[in-house]
């Protein structure tokens, strides 16, 4: 099993707070030493820092909480070695481009047999069945909007619903995917999340002792949420999801939930 | 315009002396100060270091340079901003999952016309003619190649070289492709190469005092070809390329030149 943490924002925000705890999680306080992973969006684009090894202890990841990056999305895990040697292919997030906008994928669990699925445009450059399903999601978007990224955003919405509840019945099928302008979240397991907004309060990470006062680094208008496998703060209230749940964030609010 | 980067090796080696030489091009020595770019290859996966700003005086490139992570195939850029505007989404190099295995592409001068190439499978994200003509090569490849990657190596070289010819009759279209196996490099105007082998001796850049004894750090076995705009150092035998010539570099040497 790994954690996943997504962030999604209406304002550039960095996501050093949360991605310490997460780290903590990837070697030091959990058991998820195989790698990690962060995707930090610019607009339709991403850059990803990828490391097959653990970020408790890796002075990349060290590096990024000392300089952070602003942005409106983001997707991190720190991975717990299931299926699939320990190598960067298998590291996630994964990114593919599909229509001119970088897509990014993080998932927590196995998904059995989801190597039965066809293949088509996309093939998993590593062995992972978390990779495999990434593909077979994406696969099935080609197919069912030919024209493009569709203009009714909640026709995407259930498609990715949909999809998700159908690889999720043979395992363990909780993940993240972004697009660029959305965070879907989907809860098969364990799954929480958080929008932060006016009044900002302090908030106390769950594996530390580190507080920040997001008072101080907000301005009334902002909105962040934050998505994690485990709450990552002592003192917030966290909404846990229900298993077969998909939650969209856009503009830093939860834009709709779906079945799945 | 902008500066190229390659290396391509029989063993895993470290691109640091040489992506030393090419950060002080990027913000110092040079103009090219609009963005840089690493990819590092393992296996068929890359995993990539993107900033749309100077090389010279970036943290990151600073931290890479600290702290190098060895490679079989290696792709840099530093890039002099000459169509779209600086930011993530233009910043090359770019990578694209084709047949399980990802490309990735950094390009020196300007393709005119190039968008008049309709597209296929693969999309830009950002707005240079570099990304859509990469785009136009991998879309061209998956009409040519539909069973996948041919077993023919000889063919692959042969269809990159043609299209690159044809993109490369309306401007400048000096490049580095990479596949996880082969380096491809296609000279316009400028481009030269090197590869080290046994003996080795010591090699000092050419923008700079530094010096590397590689007698030191290699073992008799090991080749290195490095792929650079200009000659990277002032005391080595660079080749320099004709126009419309490609090199294959595989393995640490040159598997092939083809006219393009």
């Amino acid at each position: 099993m790994c954690e996943l943490l997504g962030m999604e924002c209406n304002v550039p925000t960095d996501i050093v707070f949360s991605f310490s705890g997460l780290a903590l999680r990837g070697g030091v306080r959990g058991p998820h030493a195989d790698g990690w992973g962060l995707a930090l969006y610019e607009g339709r684009a991403v850059r990803t820092f990828l490391e097959p090894a653990a970020a408790a202890n890796s002075k990349l990841a060290a590096y990024i909480r000392s300089h952070p990056i602003k942005t409106l999305l983001a997707i991190a895990h720190v991975r717990k070695r299931t299926r699939g040697p320990v190598s960067l292919a298998n590291t996630h997030p994964f990114v593919r481009e599909l229509w001119g906008r970088n897509f990014t994928f993080a998932h927590n669990g196995t998904v059995r047999g989801v190597k039965r699925h066809a293949l088509g445009r996309f093939h998993p450059v590593g062995t992972t069945d978390s990779e495999y399903a990434f593909c077979t999601i994406l696969n099935r978007l080609v197919r069912l909007f030919p024209g493009g990224y569709p203009d009714d955003r909640a026709r995407l919405y259930r498609a990715v619903a949909k999809i998700g509840g159908e690889l999720g019945e043979n395992g363990t099928f909780n993940f993240l995917l972004g697009d660029g302008e959305q965070l879907f979240a989907r809860c098969a397991t364990k799954l929480s999340y958080i929008v932060r907004k006016a009044p900002f309060r302090k908030a106390t990470l769950a594996d530390d002792d580190l507080t920040v006062d997001f008072s101080e680094v907000t301005t009334p208008r902002d909105r962040v949420a934050v998505i994690a496998t485990a709450p990552l703060t002592r003192d917030e209230s966290w909404t846990i999801g229900r298993p077969g749940e998909m939650w969209v964030f856009r503009r830093g609010q939860l834009a709709a939930t779906l079945k799945s």
